[in-house]
């Protein structure tokens, strides 16, 4: 068994705390995966771990062996944390002794495939990780075929991205692309782009959603650009009926998104 | 003019920390509220204020001014506060130079005034203080006439549910009771309950919401409990088509209250 790290100067450790930077995860091309559902979905979904560092003491459940059994097939390297240095590296409050450094995985449009009539989410700009990983659990609930994040301003490879998604991050298609980019891309697949924004009389329901639609939704404090309000081929509007201004970014995305699963089912 | 609290030993200052603790909340009756959207929407639905603090060098605009005005001609006592203290006080990264301590309103059922027809949300035992601030703000963009959030854990005079509403929890009637009265009091007033659960076949949208609808959402960890499953008119289900077992609960009240706004839309 490998030797566990107990140092908090280890340089394993300090390495892991580096990871939380934006710079160092895109200059490494790395980025961290902590907890149990996280992982196992990580790891069901074939994202390549290098290292994946536990602590016995902290696991919560019982199925924390057979995740440390198959990444280790799968080929990361295995390598045990005493406490005090696990919950250095950790980010959350509650660490569950699961921490590992994984490889950042392709995100651009040409891998996507797109199977006859997709649902998709596009989203432009959303600056708060969290609201980019609710979005993509909400998109996993509504099985869209991918999420599509343009002009980003937040890393999808941000670890409250991977926690707010619960590991949706990788059983959701996603791509990252230019405005321009995405919008011909779109139009050449044959899918149809509605832009929820304030600034139409169409309410969200009077649009078809039955065929190959792409549902854009803007940044939590701009909205929508004029590349996209102009470049989409439908805009609706979601009623607003109290006194605040808006809803959150990531609602605006789930009643949309839904909206077209109900369609999509009746 | 009051002259400034620049000390962090000053008492007031604090008290001010003091009540971000429930018991201390409880005890003493108040809250607080920070942020000028928060308090804007505070002062305009006439919430007591007891103490606006301000540090006029944090003012991200130009309307503090008339809000102080609003905030002291309602009765409030102003007090001006330095940066170093007003930093202290603040539970924000970004501190907006306002914050005051107001008085709790009531929130028993028999304060709420229901019209003909009303939807309302009832959400149970959420634990999670942003979860519970963004149902109400998203309660209040679907144009509730109440939430009633039954056997509640969290507290909804925490300074994170004034945060995460946008102070929506000012905007929105609130009422809070346990469960079986909440039960008995929507029966009463001829409200039909319908019980958000994985657990049916009937799909959110084959109910009929044009009426008096309450819909029922549970706890992100254990959803709702059998007294309310069992107790409510209908089950109904949001359909989930992902590898992910859930939405965050906030966005299945979300989803399911803009099915009822479609359906009272069109």
């Amino acid at each position: 068994m490998t030797e566990s790290i107990v140092s908090l100067q280890n340089p394993r450790i300090k390495s892991l705390v580096r990871l939380r930077k934006r710079r160092e995860r895109d200059q490494s091309g790395r980025f961290l995966i902590e907890g149990y559902r996280e992982l196992r979905r990580g790891v069901d979904r074939e994202v390549e771990l290098e290292t994946l560092y536990f602590c016995e003491e902290l696991f919560l459940g019982s199925n924390e062996p057979s995740l440390i059994r198959d990444a280790r097939e799968s080929g990361a390297e295995v390598i045990p944390v005493g406490r005090a240095a696990f919950e250095k590296v950790s980010y959350r409050d509650r660490p569950e002794g699961l921490l590992a450094v994984a490889h950042q995985f392709k995100t651009d449009l040409r891998s996507l495939i797109l199977q006859e009539n997709p649902l998709l989410l596009v989203v432009e700009s959303i600056e708060k990780p969290g609201n980019l990983g609710t979005m993509l659990r909400t998109a996993d609930a509504a099985g869209v075929a991918a999420v599509v994040v343009t002009d980003p301003t937040t890393d999808p490879f941000n670890p409250n991205v991977v926690r707010a998604s619960l590991g949706c991050l990788f059983t959701v298609p996603l791509a990252i692309a230019p405005t321009n980019e995405a919008i011909n891309w779109l139009r050449a697949a044959g899918v149809r782009t509605l832009a929820t924004t304030p600034d139409t009389d169409t309410m969200l329901w009077e649009s078809d959603m039955t065929g190959a639609v792409a549902l854009v939704v803007g940044s939590e404090q701009y909205g929508l650009s004029s590349e996209w309000l102009e470049g989409a081929d439908e805009r609706l509007r979601i009623p607003m009926e109290g006194e605040a201004d808006s809803l959150n970014a990531a609602m605006a995305a789930g009643v949309a998104l839904f909206e077209a699963v109900r369609q999509r089912c009746v």
